[in-house]
């Protein structure tokens, strides 16, 4: 085990995941009792919340993520582990990683966060990609820019329009996000680029369940959000359930009436489905999980019964003051301070004030100089909810990794109208342009 | 045809490959009687020449390739067609694409290109990646990187050491710079990211059949090129021949003696073959072929018997004062604007000179602060030739695309000796951590 090669007078604490709770529980730990072991499957920390810049061609993937080794290479007392963790033994107090080796802890905790889900309808991920790794990300990207590809050389004007629209399931924060962004992107970015097509043309539908956008946010960010997104040309259908997707399009339910958009380009940005540690750790320790496989935890995010394992971010189910904490990056990074605290002070004998959630407020973005804030009772929406978007992710994509760099891409995009990163690549992109589907 | 929807008074020029030839001759006409279609498998214009750079972590590939179509965007006359060109009729003049679309011409320019060639021994393909394209390159980053990731985790020394090995096939300019760039990953970059091995222990050795390391340059700068490698602590292996390469390593035989390399990672970086648009040229047209599958064309670039035909780049062989033409970009652009010149002057009855080679010189990049370079019969080396190196470059990459923030990111990377763009992806990164190979 790796840790015979350090002492064993530490506290060995072990950390899955590398995301914003792990990394933040990580780099929050500021004592010289203990060993920090940090095990993902990744060598990166992704920051997600830009991930759909990715998928619509502004950021590269390399912009967003940071090798989870160059973080923390000045943190001597901090291991990293590329590894997949496929069986923890809570007895014996040790992990099982997919090569067979096994790590020790003392304090375990479980930051894996989520995936997305497609509800009870897995044939419908390979014509609507989700976006949750830098891979989805990739493919999206392909799929959109191939989608204009395949306008330009079509044969009838049904096809054409087929691939010249683009529909997006779910109204979140995501969902807003990438409708907005290939708005942006058919009526600036590519308007020279095309001979045969008008890419301003492009028809964009945004799918939503419920009766409105963002429904995690107040009616009025969501009137706000809804407003902003028609004045760029999108297409909103809330209240509307899909009932089917496949290569050609999207069938929805609003009202008992269905309607079909032929469309080339789908993109999943509905539900969420906690990661398969869950359903391990249920297994292994009889905690329970939420309706989202996410693990119901005490009020400090460990497990009744093994306060040794503790459980942060996406995975962890809990509220605070009757509100349940919400699946957004602040969340997790709180939660990472809050298990580094907790460990820490167990081991020095003192207590830990139960976890609460402090919500700073909520953004999300719809595009060039567009977005809708909340911070408290407080409301407002358009370029200053876009400017607060903006300096808040520099701020923090500068606290990793000194990425002044991303900053002067913004810039030039902004003033240029330009996403610099348009490829197309992926395992099948040398002969993609082969079949016509 | 695509054609059908311009007018039908202008000559129709198709050029077939984006890359520096293709590129080049399309941004070279400038004329109202021409209309120009240039198709290529790929969206983007890839500039080759620092495709190592992103193998090697430093540059992301959206920041060395740029869209076709915005490239040529502000150019109406110029129509980019994504496809794969399966067939050429030279008697009804037109290109057949793989999705059974055709493509008239007046004048056809071939410029597709080479890719690696791995001799007879196609099986080696597996276990030692080659660097034509971005899949490729992002392909042996995330076999470095895993190589190191499993010596931190290996059981045995020997594993450890195997895993600390990279044999580099080739000793051309590709290979020079790969080995530099790799001594400079272990010894400066990833120096405080791992815990239980020693990163700037790896061992790098570069094999190269001929007697000298870039056999096209001076022998004097080939003894540079060496000098330096070995300062850096290269292991040269020069006048030997690979005689098998396997999931653990290569053998190669020097002066009739046999050694093995045992390498989990080996690169190769040897023999380039002509793209296969030059045999199907041969087979429809009786144009002969050179040895390494490359067309043989006229002083003029044309085919014999198909005047209306060039080739230009990579797939065509020719000399200039008895001295074949190199294989390198600088070519392939002298060759795109002067095919552009041919048919221009051909259309309004003007002869043009045979093409000739302009020599500009030669630059080999080794690594920070080093390099050789000739020009004219004078030769330098060191940081000079290095500087000459990045301006050259920053030169070219501003002309397409004013991507002044690669020279931030470069400046940024120079002080910090950091590489930002350190990410294992691809379609099975996700579960690369599996099995330890």
């Amino acid at each position: 085990m790796l840790q015979h090669l350090r002492g064993m007078n530490t506290h060995r604490v072990v950390i899955v995941g590398g995301g914003f709770a792990g990394l933040y529980a990580a780099k929050s730990f500021r004592s010289k009792d203990v060993s920090i072991t940090i095990v993902d499957r990744r060598n990166f920390h992704l920051f997600q919340p830009l991930l759909y810049q990715v998928a619509t061609g502004a950021l590269s993937p390399g912009e967003i993520a940071s090798p989870l080794r160059y973080v923390l290479r000045n943190r001597k007392e901090i291991s990293v582990v590329l590894g997949e963790v496929t069986d923890i033994d809570p007895a014996a107090r040790k992990l099982v990683l997919a090569d067979g080796s096994q790590i020790a802890y003392d304090s375990l905790l479980i930051a894996t966060g989520a995936t997305h889900s497609y509800f009870a309808h897995p044939e419908w991920a390979q014509h609507a990609p989700g976006l949750k790794t830098v891979e989805d990300a990739t493919e999206i990207r392909a799929r959109i820019l191939l989608a204009f590809e395949r306008a330009e050389t079509a044969a009838t004007d049904e096809e054409r329009r087929a691939h010249l629209t683009f529909a997006i399931v779910g109204g979140g924060p995501t969902g807003v996000e990438v409708a907005g962004a290939l708005a942006e992107i058919s009526r600036d970015t590519l308007k020279h680029d095309f001979r045969n097509i008008d890419t301003a043309s492009a028809r964009i539908c945004l799918i939503e369940g419920s009766p409105r956008l963002l429904h995690a946010f107040d009616p009025a960010s969501s009137a706000a959000a809804e407003r902003q997104l028609r004045s760029l040309g999108v297409e909103i259908h809330t209240g509307s359930t899909v009932t089917a997707i496949d290569a050609d399009g999207v069938s929805f339910q609003h009202e008992g009436a269905e309607t079909r958009v032929n469309a080339k380009t789908v993109i999943w940005a509905a539900g969420v489905q906690a990661s398969p540690l869950g359903k391990l750790l249920a297994e292994r320790t009889g905690v329970s999980l939420d309706r989202a496989g996410r693990v119901i935890v005490e009020p400090d995010l460990s497990l009744p019964g093994h306060r040794e394992i503790l459980v942060a971010g996406d995975l962890a189910s809990g509220s605070t003051n009757g509100k349940p904490w919400p699946g957004v990056a602040p969340t997790a990074m709180q939660h990472g301070a809050y298990a580094a605290k907790l460990i820490v002070n167990r081991l020095r004998d003192r207590t830990t004030a139960p976890f609460r959630y402090w919500n700073k407020g909520s953004l999300a973005t719809i595009g060039r100089n567009k977005a809708v804030a909340e911070v408290g009772s407080f409301r407002f929406s358009g370029i200053f909810a876009w400017l607060a978007w903006l300096l808040i992710h520099i701020f923090y994509i500068i606290e990793f990794e000194n990425r002044m760099l991303i900053v002067f891409q913004w810039a030039y995009d902004y003033f240029t109208f330009n996403r610099g990163a348009r490829l197309i690549t992926g395992p099948d992109a040398q002969h993609q342009a082969k079949p016509h589907s």
